[in-house]
């Protein structure tokens, strides 16, 4: 990971303590951090999966001493379960909206976001996310769309903000260059031409010393962190907060900045714990980066929350009172990345490339199995990869215990957790809603 | 239910305000409810359950402002999931023990429980759960036996108490009569002749006018709550609590009760979610008799947790974004009964059964599953329930689209809730035996 010098606030002094009780002189700045998928049992998972079975003391997590509650998920629309754009409306701007919905309320109706509102009174902005910036939850902050699928729309909203003089963020880092740079519009010219600076490459950011700057660093989503980069979100949200805290220096305003795990939802869908419990120590180490940073900048504001949770993720399976961590731990390679590798190779060379990267004791039978999926020439794309799924989430799962429900969302309630100036307004069972209502009640 | 007039306690008067900081003159009464399996999951189950579907405000729950964070549950010994006889001595005596301990720690040593501290400083002392008062959870807190199935001798021990003149609790209610009263000993009459009222049916209650009392009201556990009388926990958590606040009144000490909403959990086991959701509507009832009384005695400190959560109870399942509330709602009897009464019929009057029990709309192929189920001659006892339930089960998920990943428990943190003096202790991420170290600090 680069090295970084934080640069520092003038609105505040290493003699402050990062205290729940701070009391701001003006308002803080925000944080704000969302686990995309990331239910209580995810973070179970990576307390558990960080702690050696056995020993007499959990390993700690930054989030132990944050969590001050719970939040409501459901949308609008439908039977209590949020997908993340309707729940990223929620909160981004406080309404309740339709699954979908980007921005907009029940009757497709813009509403102002936490980002805008903020930018009006002068704030400076950001977001990071490890998928691409146009996805449903960076998205709702910044854009307005009737459908999260929309996704050239979405890019071209950014990007017009900038080319018409008004832009909504000074930094905006995550995936999603072919969304900009695409066959019938190249955006990324054009944006620079307006002052705007765009990498591509994460180690360009350590000699960016202005703003705006749009990083995009995959041509959609970034890989998973179990398969390459481990700490690139924390690295993200590091290069993030050096920008606005110098913006910030600058104009003498506070910033607001999102930052989202982004694929802790996408291995709950892909039903990978693996995957999902390294995704959410890729999330943990950015929360680190914030919590490190609220120790030199006390008049901040730092909440964590989830949209929903993804997968039916829990931690016992099939009735056996265990969940093998060390054995979740042992598998060092995404479901997504194993599949898509085995299309490529002849069924004779699939158990020497799958043992060592699952490191489990499979059964004879077990092998069987998967010597035995068949993909149907019927398949294309992505969906070449299920049949190889389907066969080894149920084995992963019987080996480590670990249960899903579905390749959907829940409806259960997500944590809460808050810290600095303000915090106190988050305790509690609390709507996603309200979340956003006192954020925004910050901002004015 | 029995009106009832609780009467009104020394220490206590109309105009303190029960606020969480409120400050006690003496240490506050303890009231310690756990909701047995009740992991994040069944608390959003039961909220939506009691919404209607497209209503622009959920229901509101007893709970709602008293969440304060969560707990870690795992045991001492084996891969982070805990039974609730491990997870009942972490919450009674704050050590950490193995799967199957009561009221001992992992050397099978015993350890001081929260009701024998109490008691030794004079305090009064109950218990009230829905299952056999020698079950896991309330024996953990008053006996120590090196294993939860040691039944009979874990009543012997509440007796053996009491006939050597030293009885741990004042009131104890619950389930349980055909352990009291074995072929090999009948300890009923010996307990009255030591000045201990022993009743039958909840009602007697009602002119009971002194302590000691032990109320049996079942053989070993009551019915479940959706087939039986709805609020039995909230009324016998009123009894117990008119009965302890009488004499703390006599004797100017606090009292500390524990009521375990038991059978939340075996719902859980039984991966039936109407059976859950009514467990819970029970418990909830429980917890607003408790708010009720802190209203009339402020000085009294109320935390709520669970031991653990069971049968990895997710709202979605499938695939499907929903969780369709409505239709667990219409399920009007637990899977149990129902599965019982299906061994005495005909085949043929199955579905004439089921239909306005089920009130689900079974297509033609769940119906012949149904139809196809065999028992087998060498199934015994409860074990016959199973092929049953293992076609009933998958069948209302499907429906209702809940999701279940065990017959056993899960390592997922549970919540903890805490309202009255006392209550910051209880804040963020905790571990079980923190919750009863933080008690047993109050009692000292």
């Amino acid at each position: 990971m680069a090295t970084l010098v934080l640069s520092g606030c003038a609105a505040n002094s290493a003699t402050n303590k990062p205290e729940a009780s701070a009391q701001p002189n003006s308002a803080p700045n925000i944080i704000f951090m969302i686990g995309d998928g990331m239910g209580f049992e995810y973070i179970s998972a990576y307390r558990y999966a960080m702690s050696e079975i056995g020993s007499e003391h959990l390993a700690s997590t930054p989030f132990d001493d944050l969590l001050v509650g719970a939040a409501t998920t459901y949308p609008e629309d439908s039977t209590w379960v949020t997908d993340s754009a309707a729940s990223a409306t929620a909160l981004a701007t406080g309404h309740k909206s339709y699954n979908g919905a980007i921005g907009v309320d029940a009757q497709k109706l813009p509403q102002q976001t936490l980002m805008e509102l903020a930018r009006s009174k002068g704030w400076s902005t950001g977001a990071v996310a490890t998928v691409q910036v146009n996805h449903a939850t960076p998205a709702s902050f910044f854009t307005h769309h009737p459908s999260r699928s929309l996704y050239n729309a979405i890019a071209d909203s950014y990007a017009q903000q900038v080319t018409e003089g008004g832009w909504s963020f000074d930094v905006l880092l995550g995936g999603g260059y072919d969304y900009f740079n695409r066959d019938d519009m190249n955006w990324l010219p054009k944006l620079e031409q307006q002052g705007m600076t765009v990498v591509t490459e994460m180690d360009q950011l350590d000699t960016v010393e202005t703003t705006p700057v749009l990083g995009l660093f995959a041509p959609t989503a970034l890989p998973f962190a179990i398969d390459d980069e481990p700490e690139r979100l924390a690295q993200m949200t590091q290069h993030a907060l050096r920008a606005l805290t110098h913006k910030s220096a600058q104009n003498g305003k506070p910033f607001a900045l999102m930052v989202e795990g982004s694929m802790i939802d996408w291995c709950g869908h892909a039903n990978d714990i693996a995957c999902a419990v390294h995704e959410m120590a890729d999330f943990a180490a950015a929360v680190e980066v914030v919590r490190d940073y609220m120790k030199q900048h006390p008049n901040t504001l730092l909440v964590i929350t989830a949209d929903h949770s993804t997968g039916g993720l829990t931690l016992g399976q099939g009735g056996e009172y265990a969940w093998y961590s060390d054995k979740v731990m042992g598998i060092n390679q995404s479901l997504e990345v194993m599949a898509t590798a085995l299309l490529d190779l002849p069924k004779s060379e699939w158990r020497e490339y799958l043992a060592p990267r699952l490191n489990l004791e499979l059964t004879e039978q077990q092998w069987q199995q998967i010597a035995a999926i068949t993909i149907s020439p019927d398949l294309k794309g992505r969906s070449r990869l299920a049949p190889i799924r389907n066969v080894l989430v149920p084995i992963i799962s019987e080996h480590t215990r670990t249960g899903w429900t579905t390749t959907g969302h829940t409806a259960v309630d997500v944590p809460v957790m808050a810290s600095g100036p303000g915090a106190d307004a988050f305790k509690g069972y609390i709507d996603n809603t309200d979340i956003a209502k006192a954020l925004l009640k910050l901002v004015r």
